[in-house]
């Protein structure tokens, strides 16, 4: 099915990823806040949160959960081992299972990261006019991995990744203003324009999520993406961590409005 | 000295600080940003990082420092350990003394959090027109313990801390506006008007720094404080900690502008 015109309450989403569903979570409950799952043992929670502050754009913390709990204030009611449509299991740094569930995966010591995506300030662009093309087409958005190194916080380091969005150039502005309003959820492009700046070398080959089709005339606009945090766990290699699936998030009760700092 | 119409680089105001000035730092260097400092023993850290993640209208956190480290890329060149006009030591959260430097407190395990402080705010406001009645009358700013708990992180909790501004009626809309656009130096008011609301009984006797006086039209408006991990100190008694003498902050090389968000 495609996610193009559903409009679902987040508890009735995570209902339907609950018993299976696996699709991409973008247009899904909009106005409401989705995120990135990060799930690391208590050993490397320190170096994950500090990680964030340091690199706030990529990886803004939205809730941080105690050692083992599967429960958020975000989302009361939610199972953040089997509310998200997808899951990654990672051991050493190296991608071992896409669960669509991961109760059996969870540990005591697990303590679970979410982090802002930029998911979230989609309703506000598309209701300013600024087309969501990745939307429009059924497909989950594009992110990078790019040539810019993340702050390191101890063992963890890793490039950041991006998400990109074709935007026509009368609507640059408004799309920057919007986002800009909402730094909790990546905030402000980091990058607009020629993708090499990123060393980015080919559109058409996203690391993560689906190529989607411009116009000429679009201006590909670059966001700070909190999958910056599996290409974390890719470099650095801690022995076990738990992730969403790329694109496909934990959707939170939360209104994007409670981000909007003005 | 008054500080009130003093305008120094960064630099020369540590410079200063760290020859034994001792003064309260409002209105210092205008238009760079200031700093609360808490430094915790490690075995404290991820508590401290996970209290400001949880209450991040008073805990704003702009840099950690690896543990042991008294430099940050927020003033190049700065000693945290002596570059702030006064300290505070802490021993299991009684207040031991108030030093002018920390050199010899100093030890390889602390890590130091530089946290946002409502002076980064000031310079804006009064360019939009509110004044700064402490500035005006040479004093420090009025801080309050409230009644509202911050949300706890381990064995960290206590109360919020609010500094107090009094600002004349037509200016409410403009404070609360131009403090929004800056969120991580605190944002926009969390109450205006009654005290009470906040559990504050005698404005004129604030538990941190000097009472200010008011215009009788002027409405109280209250500001999240970083000086809520100092009362958090109190109220958790770490075995050791130390800080800045509240309004005695660190001025960093960082602009306020570096801070707004659009």
């Amino acid at each position: 099915m495609s996610a193009t015109a559903t409009t679902r309450a987040p508890a009735d989403a995570r209902a339907r990823f609950r018993t299976g569903l696996r699709v991409h979570t973008a247009g899904w409950a909009p106005g409401h806040a989705q995120a990135n799952l990060i799930s690391v043992p208590a050993d490397w929670a320190y170096e994950v949160l500090l990680f964030c502050q340091r690199n706030p754009k990529p990886c803004p913390v939205l809730d941080v959960t105690d050692a083992g709990s599967w429960t958020t204030p975000l989302a009361p009611g939610a199972d953040l081992r089997t509310d998200l449509p997808g899951y990654r299991i990672w051991k050493h740094g190296e991608l071992v299972d896409e669960p669509a569930e991961v109760t059996g995966r969870w540990r005591d010591d697990l303590v679970s990261f979410l982090i802002g995506c930029s998911f979230t300030f989609e309703t506000a662009l598309s209701e300013a006019g600024v087309p969501m093309r990745h939307i429009e087409q059924g497909r989950n958005v594009a992110m990078y991995t790019t040539s810019r190194p993340c702050r390191p916080a101890g063992r963890l380091h890793g490039p950041m990744v991006v998400s990109m969005r074709p935007v026509p150039p009368q609507l640059l502005s408004t799309a920057i203003r919007e986002s800009a309003l909402l730094p909790d959820v990546h905030g402000s492009p980091v990058h607009c324009g020629d993708p090499a700046g990123l060393g980015i070398t080919d559109l058409g080959q996203p690391d993560f999520g689906d190529p989607v089709d411009a116009l000429p005339e679009d201006i590909p606009v670059f966001w700070a993406c909190g999958v910056t945090l599996q290409a974390a766990v890719m470099s650095s290699r801690p022995p076990f961590a738990i992730t969403h699936a790329p694109g496909q998030m934990f959707i939170t009760d939360a209104r994007d409005e409670q981000y909007r700092v003005a």
